[in-house]
């Protein structure tokens, strides 16, 4: 399944219909992708202006980077639904099948890895959309800001995916070793986001 | 700009160029129109099942809503497009322009209307999405909670986009009203945003 390819419209009406695929994680990294995209625009958008002219060099790097992340984030959309499949097709698996179980917690830790690797992804998207807020084109702050509300998006439905997984998980030493990479991971994007929303309301943008 | 006709990647990349639009406002439509679609197969995958037999009014229901918030939430990602060209185009109108800030201030009263719809439509989904969470199929449970986020994440986006406009806007006793309704909306999305955590929470999808 080619999301990247699907127009808005049709990705929406796949996602509506009665299967589970394309589901919140496809979605969720979607979502990222234009996180991504919006932080680059605001970079962009800086780019070229006297006033912010010792930021070039930071922007440039924004941009790169969000380059390479819309591409990442593109990719595990699908990768999401590939696992998701994956998954689906172990526990069609005949109960006899001795190699079931062993195809099944492989085929969860790969759903596992795809929704793990959306929360790094957000956690990154968070920290270039502090970068751009704070060095970036005034104009385009509440962009800057719409960036970190897709990627907090994004990080939530990343963790709520891995979590999904993890409770039919066997491999116990795994499972812990996941849940503490995820939680440190998602602790550094709370940091970021809780510095960008004290911007949001430095900057007039919230009365809450 | 017909959004909804753009693939997924050129959406992305319209969105990162060096334009304002399409901006955070456009992008907070979409990500609430995927959050109306993943409700909506939530309700799809609960139908028809004989455990939630007692719910099918209910997720009928949901369908139907949802349909038509898909709908207004793809029009509102142009709308907010065409918005904001037009306080552009108030904005390049000479300076001697006796029309210029009438023209301006209907512009910026439109700019303000469109996100403030996105808020309304956002609040929507999540009471749509709590009830998903609560009656329908368990099993992509983690789908209604991710609805929740996009929604919540298109909240904040149209938040941020009215207040934006407001710091232009000149009319205090239309800027009061606004602000006055729009918190009221915030407030009660806030409300199904909190009971949705909570569901979170006791269903084991978060260890924060």
């Amino acid at each position: 399944m080619d999301i990247r390819k699907m127009t808005v419209e049709e990705f929406c009406n796949r996602v509506k219909e009665k299967t589970p695929v394309p589901g919140g994680g496809a979605v969720g990294a979607v979502v990222a992708s234009l996180g991504a995209a919006l932080n680059s625009m605001v970079a962009n958008l800086t780019l070229g202006k006297k006033k912010y002219e010792e930021y070039e060099g930071l922007m440039q790097e924004v941009i790169e980077n969000m380059e390479l992340m819309l591409e990442r984030c593109l990719k595990l959309a699908s990768a999401d639904v590939d696992a998701f499949n994956a998954v689906m097709e172990a526990y069609k698996l005949p109960k006899e099948d001795p190699t079931r179980e062993e195809k099944l917690q492989n085929a969860l830790k790969k759903a596992i890895e795809v929704p793990f690797e959306l929360v790094e992804c957000a956690r990154d998207i968070l920290k270039y959309s502090e970068i751009v807020a704070k060095w970036g084109n005034k104009n385009a702050i509440s962009d800057a800001f719409s960036a970190a509300e897709l990627a907090r998006a994004a990080c939530k439905i990343g963790e709520y995916n891995v979590m999904i997984n993890l409770k039919s998980l066997t491999d116990e030493e795994y499972s812990k070793r996941i849940l503490d990479e995820l939680y440190e991971v998602i602790g550094e994007a709370k940091v970021y986001y809780e510095r960008i929303q004290e911007m949001v309301k430095e900057n007039g943008f919230t009365k809450i």
